[in-house]
């Protein structure tokens, strides 16, 4: 299972009902540590809202150099340092904002008491990168590039679980009833049965099942995450515009619509969707029921429009649930849980 | 009149209920522009919360490095840009601020349309700069150097307010009664009375009224700014620390107790006292009544322990007036108006 949580689903500015870019990933079962994607000013007090703690946090992905999704960077790091974290915190994200973070540290007197640990973007397009594995699952993640004013990468979280299924039909047909022996054969181990032996690879098939999520930044053409959204489970998106405003704004902020980004799903056969990234515009309550409708008439699967403190949750069936911790409730009726088509 | 806005009374981290250090200065006498003295992360988000336009704001200016007092300034700059800002804004800060905001826009791809116009802190020590004038009415900056781990300064606003005062008994005396030839006179023009000529500077005497507040950054040290605070209505000072607290975290803090702070108000004679910059150990209601009894022993004067988006007035006859828009109401009963002893 993933869990997202949004802290900020605004494009560029804050408003006083939505910040700007970041969302938590956290997958339960690989432990407690859990990954911010992008990290917009005010983040760390988005975070003390939404009740997530800096000591768990085991990695920052910054999918862009612009401010709205990285400008709540040194705030958090100041922050997990007078936190007394001591364990060192991961870093993914272009080169120019490790130099920027090392121009802040230069400049501002900041003196972290744990190692910043800094892997360029670029590398997880060649090669997933390992993130944790707990028993059977493990969780990788990669880059994906799209198209924006200056470099932008969306991130894939693939949760990947091992399992060892007990083909119990064969068992049943050679007299042999559940109980210990089942068990024995499932942990890799032979039994007796009947006076010969049963070898656990005779009855024991494996397979891995995934689970995968792709978490956009800002970009202009959804349909470049084509091959990044094959076997996915979810898409979140930017959808800054309406389709008329981004007729309006013009090519130059290279900023996606509702419709681009729910028409790229519905081609991409992706049961979920989730936008998020909206210009403050599209906030009130009548601007998302019109985006909403824009998806709706090119997208049949499940769609959301994330709000601030939103959580969702995604299991290996593909079944996405929404928990609304917002008070505000401005896009469609909170459906709850959604199984995939 | 001096108006001032509390963003931000947090030290360090920011929590739920304090945001970490900003505050906007204002003296609606010399016009709309305003003032904002430090900048920490979420300072635009506060001021979207207190109504504070940035199409207003006049300067910036930064006590001292540390992120907790400056880490919301690029964020904040690129939001006044996005908003089409235009005409330039004024810099007043430590030189490693500008070296940071100059590689925060190589490295973030940020292009203001707008020029930042930088001066160094320093040299506000040797010549107060001359901000705004309005009429009769000149508001001036001066700063001064403070105790703390990385250089800190003080600010003092001062208001300068010439008036003419017509010599009303000498006029009665010469049989002139209350009229156009009063105005005449006042605005420097000379009449005729009684077949002879009165000149204004025979009848007009000028006078200065000043009203200063003086605003702390980080400081170990209160008494550093006695000559600052000379002829001061109020003092804006850190009481990062209880007196036990401060005992118990040692000197290398660099940090004020709200004891230190209130013993040094008192024997500067200074008739006003805010406090501000509490750790988060002290931001709960009990803490902040210790805190309190500790001002109250020390100071006999009108003290009060700021709350994020209090409001105060301080006049030109050297009333504080207190106007709390925090839902939230955790240190003294809100006095309202308090007149100098």
């Amino acid at each position: 299972m993933l869990k997202l949580t949004f802290l900020g689903t605004s494009a560029g500015v804050p408003t006083r009902t939505r910040n700007v870019s970041a969302l938590a990933v956290h997958a339960p079962m690989t432990g407690p540590g859990w990954y911010l994607v992008d990290c917009g000013e005010g983040t760390q007090q988005q975070l003390q809202r939404a009740h997530l703690s800096l000591h768990h946090l085991a990695a920052v992905c910054i999918t862009h150099v612009h401010g709205d999704h990285c400008y709540g960077l040194p705030g958090l790091l100041a922050s997990a340092g007078l936190g007394q974290r001591q364990r060192p915190l991961h870093l993914i994200a272009p080169p120019p904002v490790w130099q920027w973070l090392q121009a802040t540290q230069q400049c501002t007197d900041l003196h972290l008491p744990y190692a910043l640990a800094f892997t360029d973007i670029a590398t997880l397009r060649e090669q997933p990168l390992h993130l944790a594995t707990s028993g059977q699952t493990s969780l990788r993640l990669s880059a994906h590039p799209q198209r924006h004013r200056s470099p932008s990468h969306a991130f894939r979280f693939e949760l990947q679980q091992r399992q060892a299924k007990l083909d119990a039909a064969a068992l049943h047909a050679i007299g042999l009833p559940p109980g210990p022996a089942w068990r024995a054969l499932q942990s890799g181990q032979s039994v007796m049965h009947q006076g010969r032996p049963l070898h656990s690879r005779d009855f024991v098939h494996a397979h891995t099942r995934h689970l995968a999520a792709v978490l956009g930044g800002d970009n202009a053409q959804p349909d470049v995450l084509r091959s990044a959204c094959q076997g996915a489970q979810l898409l979140v998106h930017e959808a800054t515009y309406s389709q008329a405003a981004l007729q309006k704004a013009g090519p130059n902020p290279m900023h996606s619509s509702a419709h681009a980004a729910a028409a790229f799903a519905q081609s991409a056969n992706l049961p979920n969707l989730i936008l998020t990234h909206f210009s403050p515009r599209h906030h009130g309550q009548a601007e998302q029921r019109l985006l909403m409708q824009e998806v709706r008439a090119a997208y049949g699967g499940n769609a959301f429009l994330a709000q601030d403190f939103d959580q969702f949750t995604l299991d290996f069936d593909g079944g996405l649930h929404r928990h609304t911790r917002s008070a505000q409730s401005d896009s469609q009726p909170t459906s709850a849980c959604a199984q995939p088509r």
